[in-house]
């Protein structure tokens, strides 16, 4: 037979924006390795330029980068990236999302409306990504807004298990802080000895019509630690209500869970002044000092996310991480 | 210039595959038109056999098809009338689904789990349709599955109304029949004079730890008339059980309220038994005589898809059938 | 250079939906593997649902369905297992189709028809195979309808073999049951010792004008045992009335031999009814006991699909198991 | 409502290339319009340079090519031609080949070899090709190669009526040159009056061994007219020797009939000096009068195409021209 | 025939998104219509939202955004519109681009860079973009980067005619500050009467070997006012010293024409201390009034863009604004 | 787990047309192989047919064809030959283009004109290629024409070694000999220790009005051996008139060095008769022996091409070739 004969290499290469790279450092050096040294600057006028500084050729690329402000240079960072990428020959793109932009626009709230998080997937196909993984989308939904293999990974064992070692032994109730994400909080239940489940419900308080909306907490929180979980801590004004709420209930104290703290404008002033005792976020998005306070606890996702890209470079299996669940 | 120069004009076809085809007359006749006349049968193997009787070269064709069992053959009948039409030059082909069948396999619950939702959304699209209209989809994020316009329209209106006039003037509450679908219940406690809002949690009874499961009913619903709300009900198992935790939870009543009545194997048995008074549902799906029974009312559907499709058609508004939601 | 280096393997799966399993085991157990263990369960109103118990993650995926009835189901089980497997990471998604369902709509016989063939070319492609193996296509070109390889299997090998052993020592003639076919006998003809060709023409025959339509024989069947070939039999109207034909002209005896035993409506009674003496078919469609009856021969296609997928995963030549033919 | 109304006009116009100019004017001329002024020259290193003189702006566009030698050059000024009205903006682009070039390469006759008639297909689609209209493809399949809506146009009507006015009051058989077509040749009898079919098996002659190939006619021609039918006319090879079988065999005549006269190499030699009477063709590629001889006769195809045009622009039915065939 | 017949109209509706809201606002003036009332704003954490107020069903809709500081966020925010167009039923989108955002990156300098103007190129057209209108592209080859229609408009003749009536009397010459756009020199001599042409070569200085680079001026340019012409101004440094070399060189004066006016970073204090007496730019991109001075002459860029899209929307021809050349 | 497991291995295969077979030829034996045998001729209406002799199946296969006249052939089967390996499974098919046909059209010079590099790229990537290597392309935005890698090489290096070893002892100076590919001049300066840069621009002689064109050299030549670099040599007008202009401005001589060597129409001719004392070209087309000539010096590309598919087999980097240029 014709030709020259090769036995097939892979080769898993890790490369990170400038968004949050010092996570990115922190999943590199547990899967054993340095991100791939990258230029990456922007001209006078905004466009972003990036190269490569290594022949990647071939490989096996995991292109992390965390959607956080300036939020929309992250995102082009990455695309262009991506585009690089697939013009130098990269064998298979994997795109690595800790946060997924967008992700809260994920369907036409009312006319007229863009469905954005499934257009950040279309760009990232467009760009080159073959595949994608994320952690935990806002819906579960946004899976199969990218047309490719994607890995959810979850944040949930890591956040529910620092929580029942430090709180465990107390009386909690998992409350979820609006209608559309008690199904979040039934799985935190589950974990958490079937704790019982409350939400809070937006309202007009029929007692005082003349003020617009109420949060009346449905379910029994009296007397219990609240564990009050969400995907995200924004700029905090839903949450932190709900634990002043919670505690106006008659709740025993207030314990905040979230995986991703993006915690803009007044969300650091809201969190430090609400009733909350202790605020339990991870590193998906960068804290800078600045923004780190007292009560404030940083769980680090890097085990998590070197741990799936493993599985995904030596073709295991991501769900055994999460219990079959993914 | 050279050249034949004609005025453009459009002609607005609706067709029907054999799952449904009472709806669809009722839709075509609301419009002011009659269904295509359309050749389908199936071949001794199973196969689908489909020709259109007229030519339909340059229409805007409206094919509605609701996804009732034989469910497969009804997507695959559809999938063969679009090519068809895609084949016959038809100028722009909508797909309307009064049910979108797979609508809840939005997500990978588990790994290995496919996306049906969206591959049926990418099967319509390759077959030839350009837009998609549905009722009531499972999650609205499956508006993001289909790469193009989706009119999405809600029974929520006709269902709510109906309620209203003949429970409205009792006390009250809106519950759901799990943790998943609360935000609904928000939207129907809206309508209903900001009924108070509940939800059955299904949790470990820890008093008696050897079953299994129990329905905890979370929220306040003693004395009231609760009006159970869900996007379908299929073998009526949540819906029933959840019935009867709420009277035994002190519920003066309960009535149950779905768009879609699938009412597959046991479900006609569970609701005649259950302890609910009234069953309210639409005809997105054929319910056949066999099926009625004294406590079901069904609303009509047509008016709502027949107003949207003259909406599309005369490039108006879908939206405003709504108050701008969509 | 930056990274972690690796060799890459490549994984065999095989995988089966509910249509045929026995061929599937066949081919995995000829293959030296067994079926990965696959959860596959209809939901109460029809919908299908597929999870494999194992991780597919980079494997080279062969997806054995046989389109049978009920058809269409079988058809949309496959289409859900491939979009499991793609979004599970499967490497590369081969679909093997023993029978090809709607392969008889290959083109538009009248205005305003699908190309059902294409059609489902393009679905298997959507969903995410890369690649098609068939089994006698109904017409060669079908190969073109998909956007990729396609391995295309040839039983004629197998029946015709046996129809020498048994018959090679008689005075044969091969008979085309239609006009449309006879390029198929041309090829039996070959491996036959150039046995004389004849083929069924449909007419009115003009001694008696008032019925609509004779078989004539055309080409010279006197006193020869005729190979009436086809690639499938669907209801056995058009071969068994050819079996009669060939009979009142005069033939010494007719066998038949086609690679798809369908079998629907009222093919086995007209076969046991007709005047062949013997029926040769391939077990590409299951062939239930009731099914069975005396002069129906059955020949397994396992062999020649496991050598096949042995070829392909090997990066061997599939043609060369057919003399250069493909 | 913002904005600037204005009604939608369509603009019919039809474009040549270089390969059959006489054909297009033709056409252009019975639709009342002329052809669209056009650049179009080779540039010394054999590129295609094209042009349009006028604005195509929104344009419905007809482009008029046969695929004649030198064949790939009229294929590629076709290709180029479509991307140029893309480019300028047309409106819709509809693909006209009298002959479709490739077209007998419509599947893969051995292992590793193209199908370039599929290929075709895709080339024009990428170019920017809404539409194909053809004239007898060489197989109906070729119609599920395009992904969008086929014209088939189909001569038989224009041939077999020249046929039937000409010799219908003379004993007619319809005989196909070889295996393959004799479902054309059933198309034609039914034309003729349900004259008898015939075929011609090239087959080794069992009495002359030495000889490889013999043709064998397969069917009752003695006495009669026999119209020998395909639909085309290469090299005149294979229908040459079977005139001459027939004569052999007896016939009282041999008369010729095919769509396209490709006449390549020794055809006209062939067809000059072989038994039939007369051949009869269409000028869907061009004859120029060096090729023209006493026996042949050219009936124009001009007058089928303009109508289908003219009916696609209409959007009226190009299956109504056909008696519902297509 | 079944159906609902309806004259079709289209709708001219012109959007903007907040890069440069006083351009498309001229532009739309000049067609005779407003802009769409659009709501756009950013989230907190940078999110973009929007949403139209207005139906845009069946529309002809043209998307005018300049790509200018904050850059990545014009060019989302563009994104996203067309996103929202295309899921509400537009029925053409034309992206307009008055400046072109990573124009300069068209093309590898290095091995492992973007080919960022192609990126972009794709990212509109997986938006929903189905033609792109754009002023004075970097190279001419971006429009093959679009796969669709692109309309290149260019500024050149409102420049040229500024210079050649307020400069025409003089001796002129025109000079390209660097090797690689003198081919647009050469378009400005022809409109100023054939005035020689020079550029600007960036070389080592045999004389100072220490320096690195020098600008070496090749071509006459002694005692003539110097048309130094460009595409854009960035952050000015090569053309002020262009300027500065040729009045070195013995120019009687130079005067700077472009068409967009980045003006980043040091560009403003460069122009002023440089030697050129005027600098001409149009207002593709936003000056605010703090960037405005003295020399700076801007002339408006709205009634091109308002004539291409008047002509877009009749099926006019764009290219006749510029005597053939496109 | 289930399924065999197997080591993955890579196979070097080299194809090619039959438009240069000889540097294929070289570039194989180069690397170490040979040519896959290939059958490939034309039938009789010009028709293309190709054919592997030996299975390709999952090979990483080259396709080397250099767009010669007759070029739209050579195309043709180019694309025909991906499509056949795509179809016989090939893993990874690159397309390699020591000339790329219709680069000159990279951009619409004037309205309604295609844009032909652009769909050259399209059309290879529709027949199944992933990957394009070329040579000096006419401008490097064709590059991005392409939606994959594109390994672009350069004969720089090659060319200007030559330049430099025979005259790099004489005073010289680099000509362009037109305004748009200067910057390619000022590469060849770089690499001849900084020579002074030229170009000639053409224009109407002021002295001479009544000539429509001169050619006026910019820069200084006097004295100097010019350079005088072009991508190609089509019909040899251009360079062969700048070369006259430059020595009648006082050049001491003239060497021609270009990539391309086209040489098509009256090339030699001029070449032969015009003033420059050499020529130098490479072989990227082919030069038969009639049309060499005494001051024609032809590089063989061969070594250039086989190191870059050798990079590409292994995975490493084309780049490197050039110094990080790519």
């Amino acid at each position: 037979m014709t030709g020259i004969l090769k036995t097939t290499e892979k080769n898993l290469m890790v490369f990170t924006g400038r968004a949050h790279p010092g996570l990115a450092e922190e999943v590199a050096s547990m899967l054993g390795t340095e991100l791939v040294p990258t230029s990456a600057y922007d001209f006078a006028n905004g466009e972003i330029y990036v190269r490569y500084e290594e022949s990647v050729r071939g490989s096996d690329a995991f292109v992390i980068q965390s959607h956080t402000a300036p939020l929309n240079e992250a995102i082009m960072e990455q695309l262009i990236m991506i585009d690089a990428l697939k013009r130098a020959s990269a064998k298979r793109i994997t795109v690595v999302l800790p946060f997924y932009g967008y992700a809260r626009q994920d369907k036409k709230h009312r006319g007229r409306e863009p469905i954005s998080a499934r257009l950040m997937a279309d760009l990232f196909k467009t760009a080159g990504a073959n595949r994608l993984m994320a952690v935990d989308l806002h819906t579960a939904q946004i899976q199969g807004f990218f047309d490719g293999p994607v890995d959810h990974l979850m944040a949930l064992p890591i956040l529910s298990e620092y929580v029942r070692e430090k709180y465990g032994h107390e009386k909690l109730a998992v409350v979820s802080p609006d209608a559309g994400r008690i199904k979040v909080a039934e799985q935190w239940s589950e974990r958490l000895g079937h704790a019982p489940l409350a939400f809070i419900h937006k309202t007009r308080d029929i007692n005082r019509p003349n003020e617009t909306v109420a949060n009346r907490v449905v379910g029994e929180v009296k007397g219990r630690i609240c564990v009050l979980v969400d995907d995200m801590i924004d700029t905090g004004g839903t949450i932190t209500k709900a634990a002043d709420a919670l505690m106006a209930d008659g709740a025993a104290g207030v314990v905040i869970a979230a995986t991703h703290a993006i915690l803009s404008g007044p969300a650091i002033e809201r969190l430090k002044a609400c009733t909350a005792q202790e605020v339990i976020v991870t590193n998906t998005l960068p804290i800078d000092d600045a923004h780190d306070f007292d009560k404030l606890t940083t769980l680090s996702i890097a085990p998590l996310i070197s741990r799936a890209i493993q599985e995904v470079f030596e073709d295991g299996s991501v769900t055994s991480l999460f219990d079959g669940h993914a």
